[in-house]
């Protein structure tokens, strides 16, 4: 797991100390700056919105990998770290109502399918039906944000919690209370957002009604998509970033056992980890307004996207293959070429360096004559499927003697066709 | 070009105020972390050792590509930046000589073939056959570092100059000059490293003897590699950092034109940077004491490596592809759903769903009703190679318009064989 720490950007002073002679004058010292603020990138979302406002950029689709800053308490045991990786797709650009969200919901199925992270639920909700709710129930404007945030909180608090917060801390009226609690313990698809936009007091939101419209429109996306199976309208999904101004979406895994354990992990994508309900695993939402900021005449660039809680998912295929006692891959190495015999590391190199040219991974290990025996407890330790065995009889006969690691089966395959074998044997890994 | 500098990790301050709600507080600021003197990574050389001394990683091969800081001057109109990306391979461990040192040019050769940047040659030469000829030709110990910097220098000043430098400057005795004047005209291959290790004086150095022994050794696996065409032993090539040990190697361009004006550019790999010889895109060498020195009892663990200049090379690409009005394909995407006709959105949607379902690459426009022009024109412009039209009579019949963007070229398929049709005509792509 720390693999995937080992490489941090900032490094005590002393780390770089009398490493590089003359160039050491270039070190990035972060303390003298010219008097600027510094500070390290939060999240990718609010980087990319002012990467468009500064290039004027009005339509793009990109995803980036990269790792983010949280100041927070690190907790490595938990896989909550200051340092992490963020995973972020979005689209950018002024399009036709709610199809980018949709395709946003799509990939978020899509990958949570395939890792087979085990069965998991979506929820969407709008930031407009969750401010016209509030307006119709009655809470003051000035405290939208600070109610949101409770609201955000059912997904780890009981409602008489929640209830109690936003009475006795926030000051709100028993009666909007009541009323927030009716309406966000509802759930459902297209028929319940087709069910308020009839509902006698959420009809009144403007706001809400333009919310309720669009979360129709995005489930009929999401069924043309084939993905309304995993995706709930939840009313109580409120979500904590102020950037947000449309459609709000988190998924979560919904399996017990020893997966969610690991699921309730934070640090991982931001997006997701707000929300820190037992296992979430991604989230998003639209943000409108947030390129506008950062351009000097205001012009906006809608933009929807999703960030990927990378470092969750990975400890929890980690845990998922401790627990079924599987080796994780840690190699992409098709072939070892290996020899029982010694001196046989120039005919070694000779073949690696064929298999290299042809587009194979090949391995070779770097001793002038390695025990037959270590080379194959190199290929069972990192995974490596095939070994390519040759010695003295084997380079007279023009063949090479291919062996399946996990099944110790071998079999001579003529120099000629050891390409097309080795592809043949590794195609599906 | 600007778009691979988009995504910075440090941030004014301003940038995220106001954002994030209550998580600003976990803004990272780098002003105020309990007094510790931080610095942003200078290569990634030196937190690689410092990873294996900490993890006490004996043997491990590995790449990376990610960021590093440089309080360079910048000039962004000649590609340098204070933030630049490295691409880095390195092998550690305690193996046979210059078995892992050969894999690493092997790795610079195909690297700068496959790309096709232009004719290329790599330069090796070793710290000790460097220090010992400094022996023999008598610079004065305590002079070795700053002597070879200055023969560093060699590769962007002339003879006369370096000369001048070595004696004026840092006070080396003239004849010492000119003994090291002769040996650094040197240039050949094995032959080179045989006819020194006979050489009267280059012999009385076992420093020397001991580079030039395992200089033939990795001339033999070069050999074996294939590489040899391309590789030179060349006592002139110096390369400042001080933690070399053994070997080290620095690919140029040799190709004029257009193409060594980019490569002039900083900013790149450091490795091959420090160099600043015109066209240098790659470099790197055998620093066997730099994990010990982060080790608490001083173990050692051997590695070589080698830096890619990734910044420099994607400029030199680009500007090839500028030269020769190729478009540079800035998409994956294998086809574009489209329609001629009004109100097919949703048939769109649905099929673009199928391609996505079955691997294909497919994009779609955000619109309810675009123009076939402009779907077709998005395609030129991004170089998607294929559009699948879709409108009533394509319905009705079960098929697809498969149209080819840059031969205009359109066939039916039918929409059971649309995936394979598609993968098929972008297999190559």
């Amino acid at each position: 797991d720390e693999g995937r720490h080992q490489f941090t950007l900032k490094t005590a002073k002393e780390t770089l100390t009398g490493k590089y002679g003359e160039d050491s004058k270039l070190i990035y010292d972060l303390k003298d700056q010219g008097g600027e603020l510094l500070s390290l990138r939060y999240d990718l979302t609010v980087p990319f919105a002012r990467y468009l406002a500064m290039n004027k950029v009005t339509n793009i689709k990109r995803y980036h990998i990269a790792k983010v800053y949280r100041r927070d308490n690190p907790a490595m045991t938990r896989g909550r770290y200051r340092e992490f990786y963020q995973c972020d797709f979005d689209i950018a650009g002024q399009y036709d109502p709610m199809i980018p969200d949709a395709e946003c919901l799509k990939i978020v199925h899509e990958i949570l399918s395939e890792l087979e992270l085990g069965d998991f639920r979506i929820k969407v909700n709008d930031r407009r039906i969750l401010d016209g709710m509030f307006a119709v129930c009655g809470v003051p404007d000035d405290k939208f944000r600070t109610i949101c945030s409770t609201v955000d909180k059912l997904d780890k608090m009981s409602w008489e919690d929640v209830r109690s917060e936003m009475v006795k801390e926030k000051g709100l009226s028993e009666e909007a209370a009541d009323q927030i609690g009716q309406y966000v313990s509802l759930q459902g698809g297209m028929d319940l957002a087709e069910r308020l936009l009839q509902d006698a007091k959420m009809s009144q939101s403007k706001q809400a009604c333009a919310g309720l419209t669009d979360m129709k429109q995005l489930f009929s996306y999401l069924q043309l998509f084939q993905v309304t199976d995993k995706v709930v309208f939840d009313l109580s999904l409120a979500r904590g970033l102020d950037y947000y101004t449309g459609v709000i979406y988190e998924a979560i895994l919904t399996q017990t056992g020893p997966v969610p354990v690991a699921a309730t992990q934070n640090g991982a994508g931001e997006k997701a980890e707000e929300g820190v309900s037992v296992g979430s695993v991604a989230g998003g939402g639209r943000y409108d307004g947030l390129v506008g900021m950062f351009d000097p005449k205001g012009r906006k660039v809608p933009c929807v996207g999703v960030s990927i809680g990378i470092e969750r998912v990975f400890s929890i295929m980690e845990q998922k293959a401790e627990a079924s006692a599987e080796k994780v891959r840690t190699t992409e190495t098709q072939v070892m070429v290996a020899s029982a015999q010694k001196n046989l590391l120039e005919e070694r190199l000779r073949l690696t360096a064929e298999l290299w040219n042809a587009g194979i991974k090949a391995e070779v290990m770097y001793k002038k004559n390695p025990k037959l025996l270590s080379q194959l407890q190199h290929c069972e330790d990192s995974g490596i499927p095939l070994v390519a065995i040759i010695g003295e009889q084997e380079l007279k006969d023009g063949v090479v003697k291919l062996r399946t690691v996990h099944s110790r089966e071998e079999i001579d395959v003529s120099r000629a066709e050891l390409v097309e074998e080795i592809k043949r044997r590794t195609s599906d890994v």
